[in-house]
Order: structure tokens, then sequence, then C-alpha cells
């Protein structure tokens, strides 16, 4: 079989090129997810993630993060974690329970202290300052703080066909304490069938919930789509259907992967990246642009892009 | 329009009747979806949902709630919250903002807090002897405590056509702090489209979620099934699955309404009841049986079921 990872954002391509090492070595694909997603954690530039992930409203950095097995549709998640290292591993861990497998807040500490995971403070200095910053040019001007959205979401298939998705995010920025979007949902922001395929979703976790996205998309590749057919028409049809009953959508974009190792990808909004590794494709990072049609063409990520990027990241935070 | 609800389980029935009588004089679905389950939620001898529900393994009632729009496709949902009287009005609430529309443990308390909520001890004398009981017959010796699950879910179409859903529950008996079942969870636990009609489940909330069963009813009555012949389908199939790719499915119960006022129900255990009131139907319990082919037939409560029924829920609680 051939084996292939997909994710969401530029911010995924130094975890799906180790991870992607192992799985042309024969390594499984959960091993693989976590590996991925335990590099974009603990990496403290990427903001929306992990380590140096954005905080909530009372500044303190809430996780989310799912784990699912496609063979046996084995589901971990956990929601509004704060201060461990490693929210997917607490997430993969939790998916070999049968019982109480999504753990939120305060319980979800709990069972990771008990289980060994590591502890840290997983609010840093730039984060701080990424607040302080949001809440001078918004909340202190009475408006709306709400426009962050960079969850990590991923599928892989490895060379036995096995299929495992996850996702882990810090959620929306100045998000309420509490909250918790479409990333530990399961249908909403992942669904994995090793018979099939598996998607994953970032955008508006509250507008992703509406429609099931990622379970639908799997369901379309079920009937035969090509996974971008997949994609292209899920959010192309949930767009609308929130824009007629709603006046608006949010931000919804997806990656989705078959067990043949093709993958597609699906945006309302310009600019969505994302990263690519597989047997026949060296890592590379591509870029979107939603077409007047609704369908979303895109184009690998050109050298000025991807610096660009690079400074973007590591920039000093200034406000007057 | 023909206005109508359904509703899991024997003890919708006293809230669907009082709603129904809004129903029937025009009220909104919305209101009548609030009413019903505030009445399950207020009754402490329902231990399973709101005041007198089953706590988790700290014996601490946790509950989870979730609230659905058919015309805007807007959710709100808690999980895990402590001591307030009714869930599925802080959910309602949640429902009307469009960012952080899904909170759970301390942060939902404390915006329930924040919003003028009603406090409560959820925790009955009652529910701690259920406690005792279960923990000497079980944790004690070695076994698993898990196996009650009994959700209120509903959903309701009213003369305008116009559909909402509900859950509300304490969830799995003696889980563990923190865990989150399929009630609050979009497509799993509920989901509702005026356009189409609604669907909402209970049973083991981990192995719902593999499915994104009540999505899966919703779209199934899309492609024109009528309810009974959706739910059929989909309970049969995620059972069939997980039985195929995990050797056995937990309980799967599910009641759908289509925006007619049409109504189905399936099940992959034995006894499940449910409660309807319609335009043409006064307020009535039934009983399901699973038939040989995995389709799922009922039939109306007798009057000795219905007698059994109310002994066994106020019956002492007596153990060694």
């Amino acid at each position: 079989m051939k084996w292939a990872m997909i994710a969401t954002w530029r911010m995924a391509v130094e975890g799906i090129t180790e991870a992607g090492k192992d799985l042309s070595e024969g390594g499984f694909a959960g091993d693989a997810i976590e590996k991925a997603i335990k590099t974009v954690e603990d990496f403290p530039f990427y903001k929306s993630v992990g380590y140096g992930g954005l905080p909530n409203e009372n500044c303190e950095v809430e996780l989310d993060a799912a784990y699912m097995d496609g063979d046996t549709l084995s589901i971990g998640a956990v929601g509004g974690i704060r201060d461990f290292s490693n929210p997917i591993s607490i997430a993969r861990k939790l998916s070999y329970e049968r019982f109480n497998c999504f753990l939120v807040g305060a319980g979800a500490e709990s069972y990771a202290h008990k289980e060994g995971f590591e502890r840290k403070n997983m609010l840093t200095d730039r984060a701080k300052l990424h607040y302080k910053k949001k809440y001078k040019e918004t909340v202190e001007k009475g408006l709306s703080p709400y426009n962050g959205h960079d969850t990590v979401g991923m599928i892989a298939v490895d060379k036995n066909g096995k299929m495992v998705a996850g996702t882990s995010t810090s959620g929306l920025f100045m998000k309420r304490r509490g909250r918790v979007g479409d990333s530990p949902i399961s249908g909403s922001g992942f669904y994995c069938d090793s018979e099939v395929g598996g998607a994953s979703a970032t955008g508006l976790g509250e507008d992703l919930m509406k429609g099931c996205i990622s379970y639908e998309i799997v369901r379309l590749m079920k009937e035969g789509m090509h996974p971008q057919e997949a994609c292209d028409k899920a959010v192309q049809e949930l767009n609308d259907k929130l824009a007629r009953k709603r006046g608006k959508a949010g931000d919804l974009s997806l990656v989705a992967l078959n067990n043949k190792g093709e993958w597609g990808v699906a945006t309302n909004i310009e600019g969505f990246s994302f990263s690519v590794v597989s047997e026949t494709e060296e890592p590379t990072v591509y870029v979107c642009k939603k077409q007047e049609n609704g369908k979303t063409s895109y184009e690998k990520a050109s050298e000025e892009w991807l610096q660009a990027y690079l400074n973007r990241i590591h920039e000093p935070i200034t406000f007057d």
C-alpha cells in the first residue's frame, strides 16, 4: 500500500517530515500521527497548538486534542486541558479505553496526572504578549477579539493500509474559559475509517460543528468520490447553507486522505496552507486559493511565501 | 403544519405532555423543548438527568446538555457542569452566541453563574445511596461499574414548521470526572435541520460518537427516507460495523422526527422506551422490541409496564 500524510497548515511540515520517514520504513499510522502532532505541540512559535498556544480570555492556555483509529473507530479526546505538554498523547491513551474516552477540564487533568503525562506551564512570554496586544486592540476598544484559528489536524495511512486521524489546538484565541471547539468532536474536527479514508478540519469550530463536516467528507469518499471532490462538495454545501440560514459562514478549511493515499483539500478562505508527504511526494507545503466557482485550487508554496512565514512567526510583537 | 414531539424514554412523558399543550396553541418548538427537558431535569426520581442524576466516580453530579435550532443550525452545549438546576436552559442561552457555544467544566459554571442561572446542589440523598450500592457491588469487587445510560433527548416541530432538538443527562453512572458523552456533541447526541428533521440518541456515548449517528439519520431523511426507515438503517449499520470492527457494540437507541411530524425509532437493545405527542396523538409511551431482522418494532406501554416503572423509580434502595 502507498503510505501518505496530509495536515492542515504550514506548521505541520516539520512534524510530517519526521513522521513520514517512519511511515516509509513501515511504521504505524498512529505513531506517525502522534509524533507529527507532538512536534507541532512542542514548537513554541506555533501560536495555536500546544506550547506557546494562545490563551483564553483569562490568559490561560486551554487545549483540545483528539485521536481516532480508523481500524477500530476508537476515539480519544481531551477538551479544555491545561498545563500538559502533549494533549495528543493523552487523547491517544484515552482511545484505548472503552468508556470515558472524552475527558474535559479538571477531570482530564486529573486523568493525565495519574497516567504520568508530563506537566508543563504551556503559557509562554510570547503568548502573553500576543494576549496583551489583542486585548488592547479589541476588548479595550469594545471590539470582538475573535478571528484566530489554526488547529493542526492530520490524517495518515501506513503501508498496511491502517489509517489514523489526530487534532490538537489551543482553540479560538481569547475564547471563553471552558470553550471547546470542533477539534475534539468526532465527525466535526476529525473522522477516520480505514475502509475509506479520513478528514480533519480547521476554522470556526462553532460553524464546523453545524455540518459534521469531517464525517460528511468521509461519507462522500465512501460513496466513491475522490478526496478532492468530497472536500469541495462538503465545504461548498456547508458554506452555502450557513450563508443562506445565518447570513454568513465562519472559516471552514478541510483536508482529506483516502486509503489509496489520494488526498484533497477545500476552504472558504484565502491563503489556507497545508502540508503533504507520501511515498511519491517529498514533504511539501501548498497554499490554497478559492476559485470563483467555489472550488479550491492550490499551488506549492513559493520560497518567498515560506520565508515570509518564518519571518512572521518569529517577528517581535510590538504595540503602543 | 402538524406539530409533534418525540423523546427518548418513559421519563419524558410528563414534560412533553406539558410542552405539547403549548405547541397545540402555536408555541415555539424551542420553548417546548426547554420546558419539557426542564420538567425531566427537575424531577428527583429520574436518576440520569438533572436533579437526582447519578454521580461520577467521585460522587459528583456532572451534567451534559445541548440545544440545536433547526432553522439557523445554532447549537449551544455544556459538558461536565455541576450544580446548576437546568443545563438545558444554559445550553439554549449559549445557542444564541456566534462564538463560545460549547462550554465545559469550570468555564461553563462561571458562564452560567454570570448569566444568573439558578445554582442548586444536584446530588440527592437517593443518588448517594445509588452510588454507595453500585460502589459496593462493582468497584469493591473489582467489576466494571458501567452500564447505566438514560439520556433524555427530544425533537419538536411546531405549527410553523420550526424544529428544535435538545438533550440533557448526568451521563454514564460512575463515569470518570470530566467524561463527556454524546449528548452535547453535534451529530452524535443530536442533530436538527428544519428543512428535514431531527434525531437524538441515548446509549453508550463513546460508541454513538463513532458513527455520528444523529447526523446520519437526518441525512438519510433528507435523501427521502421516512424517520423509521432512517433510524432502522443507521442503527443497524452502526451496530453491525461496531460488531465487525470491535467485537461488540454498546447500546444505541435513537428517536427521529421529520418536519411533517412523522417519527421513527430504532435500538439495538430490548426494552428501550420512548414518548410521543402530536396534533393527532395523545401523549403516549411506547416500548421497543428488537426484531430478528435487526429492525425495531414497538408497542404502547401497557398499564402494567407503566405501573412497574413507577414502582421501580420510587422503590427503596437496599443493600447489605
